[in-house]
């Protein structure tokens, strides 16, 4: 799960780029380039050392929520098993609140795209069963259900998740075009709507009622939203 | 917010049922009795001092977990905002989670039931508005979302969170029963899964994406649930 950087990358990571992080800008999430894009020139090398660093200090703040959860997560963790010092994290990203929120961000940078079975159906049913799928496994559950609550806990983590869902569900709304695109439901569907509709049951599920979740319950909770869809109840008046 | 008993209460509070809570019992939810409700001959009296202490802590944790939420909530603040003593308090609850854990027991006491507004579509539209006029007011929602980010910290608090939301939707589920009764809907609808089906867009909304609820999505939630219920999305296979 931790994947250390090689030493002697840690003391030059920083003259890489040939200025310090601004100090009222400590995080540089937004700055990140995720590795399958292309720089603008005279920024950073995509997969470069700066890269394999952030990757490095993610992949430990996951297996520390993992491990311990957000309230025994530590800079001293992540710092041991990422093998960048403490002070240049604490320099970077300021502390536990901006390691867990560019984790996030880095988590939202992936290239998942929702499947296409080629019928709303078949997509609706196939986003929930990833749902069940994702939290069924304990252990693949662990830093996702880390994610939320740290965001109880922080505001910097909350706006994190909140960023990350949104990009996320707007992902999700493909699903909802191309069935536009087929005429299988209406030009002014509420996309948004719908496609929180379907994983919502399963999510409250999970995360509050702490019930049981399967794919029986995935398949229905899809189900109900197709036909909440075509009977026109996601349709915008 | 907070109550305070009167001082001269707390110190034989215990001696009121002549006997000390077992040790291995420290915490004693499920003999204390809810106001409304006649004890056994010999008990402890309803609206006695035991009741009034025990709803006096309720109190002090309910105005903890909404002004520090509840990694700032202390043994101490519960002693000092609801006059019951510190080794009581350890006594009787066996410390925080066990303080958390009533705490959410006895809101489950309350005498709440769902709305009855002769028909389905009127009652799950209520409900759903219910959901968004609890958490709409900051002060209102604060205390039930310290209960769930307290229930991603403490396994007591998610076990009681759990009972406290199996016990509430199987409530809302009369719901169900009146609409089968008036012929709206099938006799073998999986009314656990259609109230859960209402609530949990709001929820997901509140608490996991952070985005904002309104009476529009309500009425959105709620119509869609009632058009999948019409169309046997929720009928038992």
């Amino acid at each position: 799960m931790t994947s250390k950087v090689d030493k002697t990358d840690e003391a030059d990571e920083i003259d890489e780029t040939g200025q310090a992080v601004p100090s009222d800008q400590a995080i540089p999430t937004h700055q990140a380039i995720p590795a399958d894009q292309s720089p603008a020139p005279g920024t950073r090398r995509p997969g470069g050392r700066t890269a394999r660093t952030r990757a490095a200090v993610r992949d430990a703040v996951l297996s520390g929520l993992s491990d311990h959860g957000y309230p025994g997560l530590t800079v001293e963790y992540v710092a041991e098993h990422s093998g960048v010092h403490k002070t240049t994290l604490y320099r970077r990203w300021g502390g536990l609140e901006g390691l867990v929120a560019d984790a996030l961000d880095l988590a939202g940078e992936d290239a998942w795209t929702p499947p296409d079975t080629g019928s709303l159906a078949g997509d609706l049913r196939a986003l929930a069963r990833e749902v069940v799928d994702a939290f069924a496994d304990e252990s693949r559950a662990a830093a996702p259900t880390a994610f939320i609550a740290a965001s109880f806990q922080s505001s910097r983590a909350a706006d994190a998740l909140h960023a990350f869902y949104t990009e996320r569900f707007s992902r999700c709304e493909t699903v909802v075009a191309r069935a536009v695109e087929r005429g299988e439901t209406d030009r002014d569907t509420d996309a948004a709507a719908l496609v929180r509709a379907v994983s919502a049951p399963l999510m409250l599920r999970l995360f509050i009622t702490r019930e049981p979740v399967d794919t029986a319950l995935a398949d229905q909770s899809a189900a109900a939203v197709l036909a909440a869809a075509r009977a026109g109840a996601f349709t915008r008046r």
